[in-house]
């Protein structure tokens, strides 16, 4: 059989992980053995081994590699756009563009984090609880300086990240929208309404 | 043990029903047994089955019962309200309130549908379909009425829909958000944005 893929332990690593994603996404985590993962990778089930150690390692990898790109892209976007409205633009964009880029590690993250063993379960969900604070503290912020409209922060902060999550069902129906439509309108749709 | 409770055979079934989608919430479709329900009940399994001929019509009573509920308010809507976006208003107060008041079902209907059996499935994601094209019919309606700012419909629609669909993370949050609040900020959210 085949090697996992060339290329240093470190991509080799990725490799599985991103197929992990493929599979779990596809099967479910806990339908999702570790020998179908192999067949995936065209390789015997004990040379995946020497990558990962277990099933479980591959969703707590899934989940914290989601959980770091949207803790970074919060710091990088905090750091250089300027305005609260230019924040939560980029915020939303950068969403989009994991769901509709980064699709199956992003479904997993979403949906099979309740099987993430202790004590990674109790971290990820911290890790949600402090980004969202972080999402109400930058509407409260743009509400105080007179940017937005006066919101509830937390029902805001929920449209936002439910109307972003809302496109694993654009996957599903395929429809003939451009991504770049797609991203524009739902991002002019949050901050500007559909009212003329 | 107790009866199922008194009433006439209807009231009994839908006292039925609705715990059948408090349990099928809580332990998922696959993993709930009639047992289970039965005890929820406080009845002998033979009994339940008096009432209703297996676990799958349980789950095809709840999905069908959610799915004419949406289609009696929107054709209600559509003989009642006048502008298109007074009509879109009252749609999204409409799902709010029932993710709100009438969770365990609505959420069965959201998850479950997929253990449907064969016609019911087909039936259940026709419904699905065709009020989906319902709700992109009106906003075209209402930008050719130039009510509403160009956008593309299907995105409207699907943002409306997963931001309503998500309320169910409202229900695990329990933030101090009057119900009130919530419905009257999240409408004016996908309506007017957040932008000043």
């Amino acid at each position: 059989m085949a090697k996992i893929q060339p290329g240093n332990s470190a991509t080799k690593k990725e490799a599985i992980i991103q197929k992990a994603a493929s599979l779990f996404k596809v099967k479910s985590y806990t339908a999702a053995s570790m020998r179908e993962l192999a067949e995936m990778l065209g390789v015997e089930a004990s040379s995946l081994y020497n990558h990962i150690g277990s099933k479980s390692e591959l969703l707590q990898a899934i989940c914290f590699k989601v959980a770091k790109e949207v803790a970074v892209n919060l710091d990088l976007i905090e750091s250089n756009a300027t305005s609260n409205i230019s924040k939560i633009e980029a915020i939303i964009r950068f969403h989009i563009r994991i769901m509709l880029y980064n699709f199956d590690e992003v479904y997993v993250a979403n949906h099979e984090w309740k099987h993430l063993k202790e004590p990674y379960l109790s971290d990820f969900l911290n890790f949600r609880r402090s980004y969202e604070k972080k999402l109400i503290m930058l509407i409260e912020s743009g509400i105080a300086n007179n940017e937005l409209k006066i919101i509830n922060p937390y029902v805001a902060t929920l449209t936002i990240l439910s109307a972003v999550r809302g496109l694993e069902f654009y996957h599903g129906h395929k429809k003939n929208v451009l991504q770049e439509v797609l991203e524009n309108d739902m991002i002019n749709h949050l901050l500007t309404g559909l009212a003329k």
